[in-house]
């Protein structure tokens, strides 16, 4: 394990630490999810994202300890919201909250985080104000990001433009508030704020695209599984919309195709995604947009070693 | 009419003025149904005590404005929340946000109404900090309101105790959270922001058991029909609890009669409640609640006659 790894897990310590004390004292219906929800596997990407931006900015682990937990409980938020609305019964191979506590329970449950989120980052030493205003901006974003995915799912005519707005606001924005959160907490100057902002977008977009794009080359049945039912539900991909382009009619047939049997509707879109160069204009954009992510660090000069190593882990090239 | 409800009423038009602005801009899938939640029918009793009480502080009505818009948001994100818990499938006469446009939506909605809550809230010229403060202190209170009414569904052990805590942070908290915005808007006292707090609490805990007793002495088939389907869902009311303290058997007959035949179940109630003196110690604790309230407003002097009337017109004796 390098130094930089060994790092990331002894802040990984100190979140979850401090996820535990998250509700200490409330109704069991709700102590009890939010504590399951919190405490589930996954990464902390973004709390970790915002208190390495913190350091970098010259700020302490311990001053930027609230946003990051009100980044993590807005994050989880929106899991469990958006676990209701996708059906999705599973989330890091456990059951998620409305699968275990009924619809009722996982709404309320959200909403509590969303507070909890709130009044975790109103606990921070320094600079309630900004980081209350970057807090409620980036909340809206996620929620219209949310909403334009589900619209998205009932429409034929949702262009690449669309789609970038739709996961810039979904996926981007949350990583561009972590990052803003830990400048802010940090005691950024005003380009290193918005650089950290910009950066944190961007690895989200190259994330997001990422994501659609391992699950296209995995070979593990779940992950064809999963982008067969997307290809059934409609679901819009950076990939899917580049292939609807040059191809609308066999895209078409292959999403028919997954109708009636998955494996051979996905074989049939994998193929089309390689011959319409989707795929490699999927990896292009990729290199791209970190590059540009790598760009946006500019004010932080030396001290962005550590977001680099960061994004590499974002990015699944280490763990 | 008076020149109080006058008043009141040119008050409501400056709340409706300003809520028709609330979301100006956004995915569709969320503006229409913000709309129509905020432009829906309703008295406008949160927003108007938050205007009412800034004003008997010596502020003025504008400066106060975004604070009331941001109890009306938050309760409606309330409201749009619960109606999808409690399969509500009518609001003030109108579908409900998911009767309409789908628990997804709802649920979104909802969110988003938090979140327009907090951005409205952070548009008050002053005191932005301690406002910001109360809000987050007042929607947690609400959440837990909730999971505490869920939980006591199938919970047979409710006590009065319990019973009121949990009115107190559903309802009370509520208006407690109005009247308190108003007056730190208004640039109020310690003490007066204190007493408004408590003043709103306690107006709505007699509105509630208010509530339950209009609910049983009407007439009108439709509160009949659902005071007979709380009796069979095994909702808690505060006469219901009484009732049960005092001859819990004769109030299972009842619950259990209701389950057959409505109109049998809620008479036998009815009877029980006069029988058992519950009606009688209802409307006591309304009256003894409503003098308390009264007496919470010392520190405004003779400024608190617009609340007094305010209080008039939530307990259903003007309108």
């Amino acid at each position: 394990m390098t130094a930089a790894l060994r790092d990331i897990q002894a802040l990984r310590e100190r979140i979850d630490q401090r996820l535990k004390t998250l509700y200490p004292e409330g109704p069991a219906s709700l102590t009890a999810p939010v504590e399951y929800v919190s405490l589930g596997k996954g990464k902390r990407l973004r709390p970790l994202l915002t208190l390495i931006t913190a350091r970098a900015c010259g700020g302490t682990v311990e001053d930027a300890l609230p946003a990051a937990i009100a980044v993590e409980a807005l994050h989880n938020f929106t899991l469990v919201h958006d676990d209701i609305m996708d059906h999705d019964e599973l989330r890091h191979g456990q059951p998620s909250v409305h699968a275990r506590w009924g619809d009722s329970s996982a709404i309320l449950t959200g909403d509590v985080l969303f507070v909890l989120a709130l009044k975790e980052l109103r606990k921070s030493p320094a600079q309630v104000d900004r980081l209350t205003e970057a807090f409620a901006q980036g909340a809206l974003a996620v929620c219209e990001g949310q909403a334009l995915d589900l619209e998205f799912e009932s429409r034929a005519d949702v262009s690449l433009k669309d789609y970038m707005e739709m996961i810039d606001l979904k996926t981007g924005q949350m990583l561009g508030l972590a990052a803003r959160l830990g400048a802010i907490s940090g005691g950024g100057t005003a380009e290193s704020i918005a650089g950290a902002g910009h950066f944190g977008l961007l690895l989200g977009r190259a994330f997001q695209i990422q994501d659609d794009l391992l699950e296209l080359i995995s070979d593990a049945g779940t992950m064809g599984k999963s982008l067969g039912s997307d290809l059934v539900s409609g679901k819009k991909t950076y990939l899917y919309l580049v292939a609807f382009q040059q191809a609308p009619d066999e895209v078409a047939a292959a999403v028919s195709a997954a109708g009636k049997n998955i494996e051979t509707g996905v074989n049939l879109f994998r193929e089309l995604l390689v011959k319409t160069g989707a795929r490699e204009k999927a990896e292009r954009l990729i290199r791209e947009t970190v590059d540009s992510a790598v760009a946006a660090l500019e004010p932080f000069g030396s001290g962005k070693a550590d977001l680099l190593a960061f994004a590499d882990i974002v990015l699944n090239r280490k763990n």
